[in-house]
Parts: structure tokens; C-alpha cells; sequence
């Protein structure tokens, strides 16, 4: 449970959910739901008590601050039918805490912060003035954390996580949720279902899910409650399984980026490219640059947004200039020869496209996009029309551009 | 109410709560919960039901998809005690759909996203395959929306939003939660809050946020649960007023990205500008050409990954690269020269770092940037140290590197 009037407005996204998310599947326990609540009593209230009878484990996170607005504490306590005492050595390590800082005298508004619920097993926090508590009766356990992120994330590593996981060890071994993600990109969401839908049953008890973007298709493949052991191998067949239905959609896993994987086949080749880019205006460069290590294969490129760039600075004739566009297969084609011949490289990548939203024509409507790759002097263009706005037309153009590199080293491609 | 495993496990940020919290808040809704629940059928009707019960509208987003994974519709339907039926209409929308992408005949599998509970409302969806429904009956509404979050936004603004407005009316006025965000650069949180902090009081009611970001910091202020011309009128004049104090590192208002403003200016001054990036690789080329409309003022970029480009692309002095290094003050300024020169314009934006992980040294460590930027043949160059990872060095570089060609235009600058 994430509380707190300003992650239902919006002002503040709810990053603190997706981190327990990740660390609380990774010690093996599974979130059957999660709630935002105001910083309201009788709203926090009532989902507290449904979530305990759902489960009977809840770990909330925020309204413990020292103003009037953070009140997760007390009405915690009242449904456990706990006071509050004032917990004295809570009070001087927060009084220490205030002259350690340099900020005077502790203001009187701070002394509730050192307030216990009777019972409560008090995790202390030493990035802040709120401490964790851990308040546990009749079967009933209800963790409350800061919402300050950095304070969230120490005391859920150093005091949950290792509770959690004692607590299991106990019931008799660790039950963990893992998974394991292949990414695919120039293939839709529906014909990729439709070569691994088949596989689906055989893949069980792991989960599939399809997480679609302007990027791609990444599957996940999870398995749930289950011993470590059992889940890694789980994993490992179930996805190996998967990435040969895949084929040559596959470009890698977990966040491995489409240009980490260029870099490492330019790599294992001796090549080095260069880019020439239009409507994407350095995006593929930048994207390329974003892998440490890049330099070892990345030489340069020209953004030839004007056309006079495109002729002088990577040599496409006017003729193809004035007879098919800016925006056809032999401008692309041109541009890739100019980026190899100008950067000096074995590979170039070359993309220009109508991105929108204005300048698109019957002939080319918004979306239009010609790209080229050139490996060793052998080029292939193609022709592409991305649906969406102006940014994710440019985000579709960088990566299917990167694509097109990565499988002209396929082992079956055409070109070879 | 989000629906989605990958929610849950924290592989996936909800950034589609806060926007629906941003977007409702701002047309009068209050959200009193959000719920986040897995892709299973019991867990949606679970929760769909029990929200059902607390406020009769609910708003859902995902499992809108056309894989098994996806079940959200029908999951709602039954709760409606409602059939599905295939819409005609909606059928052949998707197929024609997929022939104008190009994508050639619609797999079997997208079928099912063209069936529709009896008596629900279809809201078009032209960003992609799933349509938005809106299902009532007996004073009960549920909205379903696709997760994706450009799918989302559209059919939100276009269709959802609307028709909630119009009920309201109906209703007899509304109280609004309404905001106002500044947005600053080149100025540490700390800093601005020294200026801003005495103006505090004074523009109460409204509330003032710090959201500080790799970009900059913005500013943003609330006005809560008021009338619209009320909320109008505070913002307006608080705004102005905090703007006033904000001088120039203050660039624009909203979602207003700094590459706009920069374009702006330089479309108001009949400028145009070329980029030489090294360590950014594309990324100022990209930001800008981000923007529609940049072709009027942008004319094209070097990236000069390698040294030798920066030699025979910039004519970068090889003295100069021997002497100072590709990271200094000289070879930025011989980059901004060469950049203006080769694309003939008038500015010149250059960027010449350390982006790390690697390639550090005592003199010049990971994060040493150096920034030129040209205006009318005049340079100035800059030297920053940026914290952070390869990537944040590399925004930071990029957005620095915008904001010192914006500043060159504000009517104080020592170059004027």
C-alpha cells in the first residue's frame, strides 16, 4: 500500500511501488494487490483492514512524517487496539540526529515521530527522522516504511527484506517469483502471439506476458512461488524454448539494449559504422553512443537535416534529390554510401522519413520512412510506415535502423 | 484502477496513474483510490466489483490486448451480466487498420479486440487496435482504456474527459484542483529555494513543489479544490509573481521543452544553428530536431565520435587535439567554429566530454565537460563537472549545452 494525497493527483509518480515490487518478487514474495490511499484517516483505515483480511501481510509505505497530514501510524495502531508511548530512546537518537545535521534544537512537532505502537518492533532509519515499524499480532503483520525513496529503500534492504526472508526459511524454505525477459523488435504483438501462442501450454506452470512498445515486443516469461533452484530451471528451458520460437526476432535479454547488441556483433566482426540521419536528427547516434564502449566501433555521423547537408556534406546527387526526394530509396541508399565513404567506415545506417506533423503528401503521408544499411559496400533499403505521433515515429525510425544492421549478420539473411 | 502483472512486480513504473490522477484532478474528479491488481480474471472482478461498491465509477487501464494474457474485458462484462458481440463497424476498422500499416492481412488472434459488451459505448481508438469502452448500467459506470500509455492519453483527452465534463455540468458547477508548473535550468534546487522560499506565504493558498530532474528543476504550484476561474486567477498571479523571481534561469511553462524555447528564440531572431557533439553523440541533434518545425532554424550536426572526424569533418586544428585533447576549451571552440562554417549558419552549438564509465583521468575525470556556443562569430565556452551515471552526464551535457546557446539571447548576457 502506497499512501499519500499526492501520488493520487498525480504530482508524484508512484515509483516506490515498482521497487518493492521488483525486491519483494525477488525474495520470493508474490503482491496480489496493491492499493493508494489519501493521506485520509478513515481511507487509510479501511484498506488497511481489507488487506489484512485478504492476506493477513501488508506493507505500507508514507504518512510518517512529522506534519498533521502523515497519520498512517496511529490509525495503524488503533486497528491493532494499540496506544502509542513515547519511545525514549527513539527520542534522544532523534534529538542527536537534529545537532548532528546542524539544525538546531529539535522543533516540539518532531517529538511524535518517537512514538510507538505497543508491541511494535521498531527498524531503525538512519537517512531520516522516521524509523520502520513492524507491527505484528494474532497472525496479522503490517509493515510501515517512509515514502521518502532512499529512506524506503534502506531500511526494506536492510531490515524487511532480511526478516522476510528468515521468516521463510523457517515455514520451510525459500519460495521465490522470478523471471526471465526475451526482446524481439520489427515484429507486431499479434504475430509474434501467433507463432508462440501454440507454446504457451507447454510453458507452464511460467507465465507469459507480452510488454509491447515503440521498441519492440519484450515476453516474459515468470515463475511463480517456487524454490530458487526450481524457478532457475524453469527459466532456463522454458526460455530457451521461447527464444528459438522467437528467431531471428530475438535481439537479447532483461534491458539489454537493441544498440548494445549492434555494438557487440560490430565488435565480434571488426567493423566500425557511421550514421547519416534526417528525420531522426541523432537519435540513432546518440542511441549508439549511449552503450559504453561505443568508440571501439562508432566512427561519426552527419545529421543532414537541410537537404544542401545531405548533398554537400554526404554527396547525394541532386539529381536523386530532384527526381525522387529527400524521402525515397535512393536518397536513403546515397546517404549510407556517403556516411561509409566520408567516416571511412565498413558499415553505415542511414534513415530519412516524413516524421510529421506536418509535411506529408498523398504520396508520402506522415510516417513514411526509408532506411538504408550498408555492410562492406552491399546496401538494402526499406521502406516503412510507423503509425504514431512525430516522437514515437523518430523513436520507431532509430530503432528498426538499428535492426536492420543487427540482422544483415543473421546467418540466413538475403544478403549474405 | 491499473491492471497488469508486470505492474505488480515492479517491471513496469505506473506512470498511467499519475497521468489519469493529473488529468481528472485537473477536470474536478477526486480520486479516492487506486488499485493495481494481476492479469487474473478473480483478481479484476474482485476489485472492479468492490470499487463498484465504493463510488460506482471506475476507471481501468490494460488487458485491453489481443493475447491470452489480456481478459479484462470480459472479466467486466460478466460483471455487467452483459454478452460479448463482434461490431461490425469496429471488425473492419482493425482490418483496414493493418492494411494501411502495411502489416499485410489481420492476424486471427486480433479478432477478439473488435467484441464488445452489449450496450457499452466504443471510444475510437486511432493510435491503435484496442478501443477505449464505456459500459453503464443501473448508475454504474466502468471505463476501460488500453495500458498503453500514448493510447491511453489519447482516448482519454478526446473521449473520456469530455463526456465526464458534461456530466458535471449537468450536475450544476465544479471545484477543480489546478496547477502550474515553471520550469528552470542551469540552478541547483538549494540555490532557487534561497530566492523562492520568502515568497512562500505570500502566495498561499496555493502550494509550491520542488521537482528537481536531470533538466532542471521545476516549479510547481497548486491551487485546490476551488472554482475554475478561481484556480485560473490564483495561478496567474501567483505564477507571475514567482516567474519574476525565477529571472533567467526560468525557460517555460508545462511540458515546454528547452529545445522549443531555443528554437523559438532563435525562429524570432532569424538565426540557424548546426551541432558538433562528441560525447552526446546525437543527442542535441535529436533534441531539437524533436521539435516540429526545427528544419526552420536547424540545418544539420557532426558527430564527431572519433578524433580524425573531428579533424576532417570540424577542422579541428590537430595541434589542437595534441596539445589540449579532444576534451578542452580549445577543441570545443574549434568544434562550434567548424560546425558554423561547414553547415554555414549563424549559431553553433558544440559538446566535447568525458561520459564515463571509462576514460577518466585526475585532470580531466568522468564528468568533465567542456560546452561552446557560437552566436554571429562570437564564442563562449564553458567547463562543467556533472555527477551521475554515463547517461545523466550525457542529458545534463545536452541540455547545458542548450541552455548556454539560450542564454546567449537574454537581454543581460556579457556577450551582448
Amino acid at each position: 500500500m502506497t499512501i499519500g494525497t499526492e501520488l493520487l493527483l498525480g504530482h508524484t509518480i508512484d515509483t516506490n511501488a515498482a521497487e518493492l515490487g521488483r525486491a519483494l518478487g525477488a525474495a520470493g514474495v508474490e503482491i496480489v494487490r496493491r492499493t493508494t490511499v489519501p493521506d485520509r484517516p478513515k481511507a487509510i483505515a479501511d484498506a488497511v483492514r481489507a488487506a489484512l483480511e485478504r492476506t493477513g501481510f501488508v506493507l505500507a509505505t508514507g504518512g510518517l512524517g512529522p506534519t498533521k497530514d502523515d497519520m498512517t501510524k496511529k490509525v495503524v495502531a488503533d486497528l491493532f487496539g494499540k496506544a502509542l508511548y513515547l519511545d525514549e530512546g527513539l527520542l534522544k537518537a532523534l534529538e542527536a540526529r537534529f545537532k548532528r545535521l546542524g539544525r538546531g534544537p529539535m522543533p516540539a512537532i518532531n517529538r511524535n515521530q518517537a512514538e510507538v505502537p505497543e508491541g511494535a518492533t521498531v527498524l531503525p532509519n538512519p537517512r531520516g527522522s522516521a524509523p520502520g515499524l513492524w507491527i505484528e499480532d494474532a497472525g496479522r503483520v503490517v509493515i510501515l516504511l517512509p515514502g521518502v525513496p532512499s529512506e524506503m529503500r534502506g531500511l526494506l534492504i536492510e531490515e524487511v527484506l532480511p526478516r522476510i526472508v528468515a521468516r521463510q526459511a523457517k515455514d520451510g524454505g525459500t519460495r521465490v517469483v522470478r523471471s526471465r525477459t526475451l526482446r524481439t523488435t520489427g515484429v507486431s504483438e499479434s504475430a509474434l502471439a501467433e507463432r508462440v501462442g501454440p507454446l504457451e501450454e507447454a510453458l507452464a506452470p511460467l507465465s507469459l506476458a507480452y510488454l509491447p512498445s515503440v521498441e519492440g515486443v519484450d515476453l516474459r516469461l515468470t515463475a511463480w512461488s517456487v524454490v530458487p533452484e526450481e524457478a532457475d530451471r524453469l527459466l532456463a528451458s522454458g526460455g530457451d524454448r521461447l527464444k528459438k520460437e522467437l528467431g531471428d526476432h530475438y535481439y537479447g535479454e532483461e534491458e539489454t539494449l537493441l544498440a548494445a547488441t549492434v555494438i557487440d556483433i560490430l565488435k565480434s566482426k571488426s567493423k566500425t559504422v557511421a550514421v547519416a540521419e534526417s528525420c531522426t536528427g541523432g537519435m540513432v547516434g546518440a542511441r549508439l553512443t549511449a552503450i559504453p564502449g561505443a568508440s571501439a566501433v562508432f566512427v561519426g555521423g552527419v545529421v543532414g537535416y537541410d537537404d544542401n547537408v545531405k548533398r554537400e556534406q554526404l554527396g547525394v546527387p541532386s539529381e536523386v534529390l530532384e527526381q525522387h526526394g529527400a524521402v525515397s530509396e535512393e536518397s536513403a541508399r546515397a546517404m549510407a554510401a556517403g556516411a561509409a565513404r566520408v567516416f571511412k567506415t565498413s558499415c553505415a545506417i542511414a534513415v530519412t522519413g516524413v516524421a510529421g506533423p506536418g509535411g506529408g503528401t498523398p504520396e508520402k503521408p506522415v510516417g513514411t520512412v526509408w532506411l538504408a544499411v550498408l555492410v562492406d559496400g552491399n546496401t538494402t533499403a526499406v521502406k516503412r510506415t510507423f503509425p504514431g505521433s512525430r516522437e514515437e515515429i523518430r523513436a520507431r525510425s532509430a530503432q528498426t535502423a538499428l535492426d536492420l544492421l543487427r540482422r544483415r549478420f543473421l546467418p540466413g539473411h538475403p544478403s549474405r
